[in-house]
């Protein structure tokens, strides 16, 4: 896999200005986005006049190929920390880990500031923070839609609801000086059975209080078409379910909370008890009940442990794990490990989600196993049990045409995934002169009827997290371990006579990942020789060089092992003088 | 990931009986396949009656996340090798590698049997052939569609033409005592522009010959519908050449011979050059041009060197590299390596392939830099520019109602994806109880109206290649790979004194790809004083025992580590004792 970080040089379209700070520049926003522009996931923004920032979001990216052994990937705050103290408030859009999950990372780097969210965001992230040590209490403010909070003298929040897959999910207002900056959060327009959106009369209401710049979710801008609404989502559920003779199996994501709560209602309704799966889905559906999110009788949920006093077709087992993910619920049930729940033939397995990229191969896994155990498998591509949480083509069209924004800066997505996006606020009505595609770390400059794109930039390069450190896994590391899994290592410790410059006893090689040192002893042999040549010829009872003579063994064991073997392991020499 | 590999007991619907061998197995036909039944790759099946065998195909795999450094995957031969003599013809369907690709690793071993294929796929063979040192000149014999091959007294060979993505693809019927197998390659049906598949008439003629088994490609086989006729992909590639005025890029397998002509054909009408781009296609486009498979005049194709002499509006270039693989022609381009092409605002990028499983970050990191350099994109999901080589349910269906075979065999795809092309069949005619899904390494018997699938196996695991070595990569070298991508490694020397058990120097600590050791003095210190204690705790005087030693460290020295820092690097410890 490649970088996308190449930048050209010729690039088009982006008024890039150096803006020195002036009079003038003091009358303009900034607007700073630190992840979230080159990914999917890892979004954190922020808004800044004067003395006022308010930073939108804080999330996570789940680790890549390229990044082997890290846990996440979080924004990085360099540019932050120094002005900590002008932080006025963090919104939070909604309840998933790429808005909300480096929280526990970074707030108490910037000062604890004040988070304003909606409720179940809020019991979802002070549930997490329990789980960190040395984290601060967490200093929350609930808001709803139609809310509006002044957090300074120049800088005014008001939020609204939007349809996504989880409840209490907030769009953001930011009132500043030179207009009114409007973040759709993660977003999609839900459809009623007549094809009708719901709530655009919001859109229409913030689009009439004008609107500077529309920062626009790009997660499925290439997607055409409009959403498949949610009540044919839950009509072809219900459906499904209502022909099913033995236990459903249903895996989805944890957060799709919203989704959850209608899979219940139905299996209620159907006479099946549900019993859930997986750390993440307990707790969340716990947090949604408490807080009315998900209603159900108590006596819908029963423990796992108790579905063997049920007939199967009165069984609903809800499960995490649909993307395939080793350590998730549905794998424990797949691999035989799970104590209460096996697969076995007549069971109804339904995945509700979708496939994110780089899952297929687990997936398909997944279903090969839940085949051979006998298995219906039942999902997307057959039926309609799944509609995204983001807004495609048409749905983007509407909201854009009922907006009408000034500029139009898609957000959420990969580079190309963003330049698609600007082709649909073109065909919206957006002058194409209006749109910019901004990178993490860009610093832009608005004032009236101005967005430009300075050469100012701020650090935005990945930070890693992997155990207890916090962005302390670095490249060189990194470029490490993929050598490592590509062609293995071999260590080869060399013990000298310090003064005598000769070899005092075989030389120890060991060796992971390259061949199996076991069946290749005459390799290990001609190694071995190789190794006290190279020795013997550096003449006797001079100074001893260790670090040129480790270089020289790194070359010439290196080429000899890649003539022998056509590998190219790591060859670590150590040199010990006694 | 997990394994595919999970076999439950009470697997049903599979007659499952051990057979004797007695007068009565004398008469039956033996089928084995020893890959392709669980991955999409490896493709090998043999068919045995008495002392004659018949191979089709000799495919490798590529590699997946879970071989991290392998660079192939062939089929296991072990229950081949003590029966070689018996191997009377190989028939090589189409050239494409996972049906070809293991044969210079594989032939010689099984003694160099002649081989039954068409003039491409002899060509292609022979060429990469010349690739390899101490292989056998190949013994192949030129068939076509239509002749019929006594391989022995008792099978024959009957081969016929089908449509795939390469010129040449060729079906084989393999007549036998109990019946004719039928084996349709890779294959999908083609439709003229009354949506009229072409060529049916052969699969009628098949079918009225009487068909035992059916052996179906499932790769597409939870695709609906019919396929996309070639037809309408080259009208719509025509159609956008047509209206694109900069220089054409496309992209695409080099392996998708009829495509890439019919692509050169259209560049040929609209007055463009065609430069090729990438070692692979230039050769497959010489081979397929020197045999009258690609008819372009010659001064259509020219060096990339010249490609400044023209038009941007006269230039189309084809490469390699659609997926984004980082050592292919478009790789290089877009990374700004090519000498003579690079990317400039106003180039069209094509894209007529799909995207392989597994692929889809490196395509979208792919994507993203073409379009920051200011390409416009053109791809599948946008305008059908696209048809897969497989057949999709509609086609499937077409061929099982045509041939009505007594049994279903379906091959090529994991598991789920032949269960579900079962389904298929058994939509299409053929009896429940009819329809049989192997595992790599199974071994049927069939007689006449009988199909059954033993309890006997051969030896059908992966076979891994690396570099010289054909298999030598084992699984225990593969699981210190994937250990030392996710944590790294960190290797402690100890040098003692072999007589008092006294540590001689300060332990030495070599570590790569679990933290950058020079920002870490203070950990590495207390590493070190670890180990100290460690080996001070052994009895002073008695016999060193180093093994002991080492668990000692690797367990303590680990531990420590993990406290510390989280992470489980792989420990390795060295006592040298003087």
């Amino acid at each position: 896999m490649m970088s996308s970080k190449i930048k050209p040089e010729g690039q088009t379209s982006k008024p890039v200005k150096k803006i020195k700070p002036t009079k003038e520049s003091e009358n303009l926003v900034r607007v700073v986005p630190l992840g979230g522009l080159e990914e999917v996931g890892r979004n954190m923004m922020y808004i800044e006049y004067r003395d006022e920032i308010v930073i939108i979001d804080m999330g996570f990216q789940f680790p890549e190929e390229e990044t082997p052994g890290i846990d996440y990937i979080i924004p990085n705050i360099d540019s932050l920390i120094p002005k900590k103290q002008n932080i006025r408030a963090v919104v939070l859009t909604h309840a998933h880990f790429d808005h909300i999950g480096a929280i526990p990372y970074i707030i108490g780097k910037i000062g604890n500031p004040p988070i304003y969210t909606q409720k179940l965001t809020r019991a979802i992230i002070e549930k997490r923070q329990e789980e960190f040590v040395n984290v601060p209490k967490l200093n929350v403010k609930i808001v709803k839609g139609g809310d509006t909070v002044k957090i300074g003298n120049f800088l005014e929040l008001e939020f609204f609801e939007v349809a996504h897959t989880v409840p209490d999910t907030t769009g953001v207002i930011v009132k500043t000086p030179v207009g009114n900056l409007v973040y759709f959060a993660d977003f999609r327009l839900d459809y009623d059975e007549a094809g009708k959106p719901y709530n655009l009369d919001v859109v229409e209401r913030i689009g009439k209080m004008g609107v500077h710049t529309f920062m626009c979710d790009s997660t499925n801008a290439e997607k055409p078409g409009a959403s498949i609404s949610e009540r044919t989502v839950e009509k072809n559920l219900a459906e499904l379910f209502e022909k099913i003779e033995g236990r459903i199996i249903l895996a989805t994501f944890s957060s799709m909370i919203t989704r959850l709560g209608e899979i219940m209602h139905i299996a209620e309704k159907l006479g099946r008890k549900v019993a859930v799966n997986g750390r993440s889905m307990k707790n969340n559906i716990q947090i949604a009940r408490n807080l009315g999110y998900i209603k159900v009788a108590d006596d819908t949920i029963i423990p796992v442990e108790e579905i063997h006093k049920y007939r199967d077709r009165n069984i609903m087992i809800l499960t995490t794990g649909a993307q395939g993910e080793s350590n998730a619920g549905l794998m424990r049930i797949v691999s035989g490990e799970h104590r209460q729940i096996q697969i076995r033939p007549g069971d109804a397995m339904v995945f509700s989600s979708s496939v994110i990229p780089g899952n297929e191969r687990s997936v398909q896994a997944l279903k090969d196993n839940l085949a051979r155990q006998g298995a219906q498998i039942f999902h997307t591509s057959v039926i309609d049990i799944h509609a995204s949480g983001h807004a495609t083509q048409e749905d983007i069209k509407t909201v854009v045409r009922t907006l009408k924004p000034e500029f139009f800066m898609p957000v959420h997505g990969h580079y190309y995934m963003r330049v698609v996006n600007c082709q649909n606020a073109i065909q919206a009505g957006v002058p194409k002169e209006n749109v910019r595609v901004l990178d993490n770390g860009n610093v832009a400059v608005l004032g009236k009827k101005q967005f430009t794109i300075t050469d100012e930039t701020v650090p935005a390069h990945y930070v890693m997290i992997d155990g207890l450190g916090v962005g302390d896994v670095g490249e060189v590391v990194l470029r490490d371990r993929k050598m490592l899994a590509q062609e293995g290592m071999i260590v080869i410790i060399v013990t000298l006579d310090r003064k005598t410059g000769r070899v005092l006893k075989n030389p120890d090689i060991i060796s992971r990942g390259f061949i199996y040192l076991k069946d290749n002893q005459e390799l290990l042999k001609e190694v071995r020789t190789k190794i006290r040549n190279i020795c013997s010829r550096v003449p006797k009872k001079q100074t001893m060089d260790a670090d040129y003579l480790k270089s020289l063994m790194r070359d010439q064991v290196g080429q000899f092992l890649h003539t022998q073997t056509y590998r190219r392991p790591m060859v670590l020499p150590v040199v010990i003088e006694i």
